[in-house]
């Protein structure tokens, strides 16, 4: 079958690997669409340098064969995660943080490719009148409702969200759900226009003088800020913008080191939550009812993923078996 | 009367401050005793450059007069941060985050004196059978007490503490109230002995190898961590020793900044949350009721202010009016 895979060290498009054969608790998923996330981008710049394999976490597929043979012909979406079943993170829920766990397109053959296995539990039905080019926002649309999830948003109050790439436009469209008050803090006025159909939008450079974040009144802070921005320097604004026991929701990540004064965060009494992927059924309802929208995805054809890998659209994909 | 101030540099006893007059809105207190709180040590480092006038903020005291009739001849205990009234912070019940608050000891004369003024609704009466040696603590105990007030612990989970000193004692006998089973991590053998009673306790040393914290099992780690140090290296034990999905509180405060690795607490979706002072109700229950005890303070006169801030005991004061 066609697949793009990583070497070690680049993408790499082949049409000789062999279709997968799903184990007994697996099935085996026709891929319809597969979209590229940022960390698909992360491993080629070396994110998982022990990584050989099919890429790719972000699919819609048919199920082709199953242990559940109710499965059969459905459209579905998959979660990333499987754990080993047996740890204590797997025994108390957090399966997606199993230190042995198996991560679809990072230590497991991925989506980018004709067909794939996934264990059957992972898989969610995609409702019907969903069509595959918005159901494959299932995942990163999950990864914002963790916040929801996570948090307690008090719609009577106010957040900002720091970024304006997509994962900040995932985010921006859950929070706006809820009412709240919502600013949008970004560097691109451009992307930013994406944003104003339902949040306030300002440029980044408006809460600098110079090199130093300017002063604010606790009136023009956030009760919750939601650090998006994919950039490590985001952390320091988001100390800068939220209010006295206020709460930050830390989504971006980035390696290194980052040197912040940590006193802030018992002298002002701040919650900072780490956050990643999150649950598919909210956001299968969300987008089935159309609660969400986002721009149109661009697809490729698998043999053209440096293009795709490369495009500048709010988000590209593959286009596979549709 | 007899006082100890802060000149700008340093403590110096006086006998010749004059006695404040309550506002309307105050009450004159005769303070019996106060405590060494370990801010008033780092108002001598030059924590607090601008202050000058009386130190100390953790009183027992006796009403000589109120625009409170009710409380002329009682016993009490006070809060340390008067708001503004008007604020964001004052409105929305963070009085103590106002930015114009007045602080005792602080940016208002305090109680290592014979007399002091307070605002009449900071003070909490001291229940009939407390002693003043032991409703002293019911400040630093009131802080420890902020912990249980933001965060839900399950007491079937498990919680550390990293420190050894006065506001981590107090932090273990709050948490291990809840029948959680409790660590405590700290430096000092000696110290650690006091914690035996109600908590497992650790040697710091036994986390490290060489230099770098040595790697732990999921079941050696902690769902609940606090960092009460008050070194700023606690923070970094705190994130390797908690668990995935797991939760830190900050209560150490310490000037600098830090070096860590942020995008542990997305990746791992920690939850860090910063805490300050606390409720003092609960605090004076559970001191009326013994159900926290605390080693004796060592008392001194005012006069021997040197002495007592040098105190290596596990709190030191003045007794004053007792």
């Amino acid at each position: 079958m066609k697949a793009v895979c990583y070497d070690g060290n680049k993408a790499i498009y082949r049409e000789d690997v062999q279709i997968p054969s799903a184990k007994e608790d697996e099935s085996l998923i026709k891929i319809l669409i597969a979209d590229i996330c940022s960390t698909d981008r992360e491993i080629l710049k070396g994110y998982r340098p022990d990584f050989r394999g099919v890429m790719g976490h972000e699919f819609v597929g048919e199920v082709v064969e199953s242990n559940d043979a109710s499965l059969v012909g459905k459209t579905v979406v998959g979660e990333l995660n499987k754990g080993c079943g047996k740890c204590l993170y797997c025994l108390t829920g957090r399966e997606k943080h199993c230190l042995k766990r198996k991560v679809i397109g990072m230590s497991k053959d991925g989506c980018f490719a004709e067909y794939m296995t996934i264990a059957t539990y992972l898989l969610h039905q995609v409702p019907s009148g969903l069509s595959p080019e918005k159901a494959v926002f299932t995942e990163p649309l999950a990864a914002a409702l963790e916040i929801t999830k996570q948090v307690h948003l008090d719609p009577s109050l106010n957040a900002a969200v720091i970024g304006d790439g997509r994962l900040a436009y995932m985010i921006a469209q859950v929070l706006s759900l809820t009412g709240i008050s919502l600013t949008v803090i970004g560097k691109h006025g451009d992307k930013l226009k994406l944003f104003e159909p339902f949040a306030k939008t300002v440029l980044l450079e408006d809460y600098y003088e110079g090199d130093n974040i300017r002063e604010l009144k606790a009136e023009d802070c956030f009760e919750y800020v939601v650090e998006a921005s994919g950039n490590k320097t985001g952390i320091g604004l988001a100390l800068s913008i939220v209010r006295k026991m206020g709460v930050i929701i830390l989504k971006s990540t980035y390696a290194g080191k980052t040197d912040i004064d940590m006193s802030v965060i018992p002298v002002n009494e701040i919650t900072v939550v780490g956050s990643r992927c999150g649950p598919f059924e909210p956001a299968l309802k969300l987008l089935k009812e159309d609660k969400v929208s986002f721009p149109e995805v661009e697809l490729y054809e698998l043999k053209d993923h440096e293009k795709a890998f490369a495009s500048h659209a709010f988000k590209s994909g593959f286009r596979i078996g549709l």
